[in-house]
């Protein structure tokens, strides 16, 4: 296919391509007229994964901590449909990990499946939660950013 | 700056970047426990922008038109934050219009704001409803997706 | 009808049974799997049309105000369907006002129809922000509520 | 109390008091500007919570089948706060199983409490899809419902 609208790159990727991973289950609601999850909740996948993984690893306090992570970009390439009423299993990892601002890549798979149904990532800034000004990494956020990388 | 994790290219747009606008109220669930606007509702907005652009032009039956549009790849940059109660005025152009596929380019602006808040844009790619294999744009879509395109 | 899982009493209200009207355009993802709204968006529309009019009548500020309001009972009839793209038109009126309480009753409207598409009602009971213990209601906020009522 | 605005009678429930229960992880967005899950987000837990319910006991095929269930009435008393990113578990029992209607009665538990954070019902029409009429519930049906009965 030759059609310049599609982006050459973007593939399914393996689950060897991420560090943790965590079941999803989607709701009623997720499905769009279509029939399959709507776009959007992809990224409330992506929010979810990352978010749940920085608390259980006692890394983030959405509710009182000084520092708050602001997504600054996100993207999403799908490669195929999911829907409720199966899972998600979403594969996370971190790519590029700066002063305050941190890169975790993303991977959606149906249950069982070797390669991601879409893949994506976001890009947070990590900010004071009162001046909103960017911050650096905390020690214990560093540690939990180490352990979501995959070797090359 | 030299993180990085930041890309160095996205920046916010300017009105005269886009062709249509259409006003997107929020909504109080919209704002998430950081007290804006969550960026999962920020593709709602583009999907709702494009669709009811395309709708009101008399190019696409979402109830039971042959043809529909399923998102393949999308993209945002935040650049400052958007909240409950206050509007969204959405722009959108077209950037690319393939064969059977468009990207569509989209720009948030808070009321009357010169330039946009977050930038981003999502690619459709038209497939048959009943077996979801792409097939040419519609005479009709493409007429509507000239309009949007936005003179160099 | 004798199914006895009916209500036997709600039913369409007239737009005269409700004192302020806002527009509330619809998203593409409300509609669900079935074609129309799915239910829960019904109560982000309660939601939104009661706290806009709040802060609206400069009666609540939901982002730094010592006193929230908290949903504690809602709830809601639907006598037919609403869908994108169509917008929705939230008529408000309040039933109830108690000391730290408030009975919010909501009718919404396809554009332009004469009875509610769907009527229902929720709680706010309205608390300290830090301590979340039931305070009264503020002198502001009584009177914008005042100005909700329905004469009989 | 004696606050008129407040129903009297709603109470937490007991797990005793629903026949299975699904846990249904939160996300993210779930949490509103006030810490806490929004509560039209409850109705997407019970709405998820039937629904897959009924999937499971291969009692409703939401992307093809010929009987659809439409929400007429919902409901819910919110006694407790839940947050992301606890889990919540729903509890779920039929009320009333009609010619073509249900009445489904759910509680939202925090894990492993004893007592419900919130209790609702919904009534499902089922509906043709082609046509939207109501129409007597299928066998498979009305055997999934009866064992969500709860002894009296």
């Amino acid at each position: 296919m030759t059609d310049a609208a599609r982006p050459p790159r973007a593939q399914p990727e393996p689950r060897a391509a991420f560090s943790v991973f965590r079941t999803l289950p989607t709701r009623w609601m997720d499905n769009d007229l279509y029939g399959h999850i709507n776009n959007a909740a992809y990224y409330s996948f992506f929010d979810t994964a990352v978010n749940a993984y920085l608390i259980g690893a006692g890394a983030l306090d959405i509710q009182s901590g000084s520092v708050i992570g602001l997504v600054i970009e996100n993207h999403c390439n799908y490669f195929a449909s999911l829907a409720f009423p199966e899972d998600v299993e979403a594969g996370l990892r971190v790519g590029h990990i700066g002063r305050s601002s941190v890169r975790y890549e993303l991977g959606l798979f149906a249950p069982g499946a070797s390669h991601s149904a879409a893949s994506g990532h976001f890009i947070h800034v990590y900010v004071d939660r009162e001046t909103r000004r960017p911050t650096e990494l905390p020690a214990a956020l560093q540690q939990a950013l180490l352990a979501l990388k995959v070797p090359a």
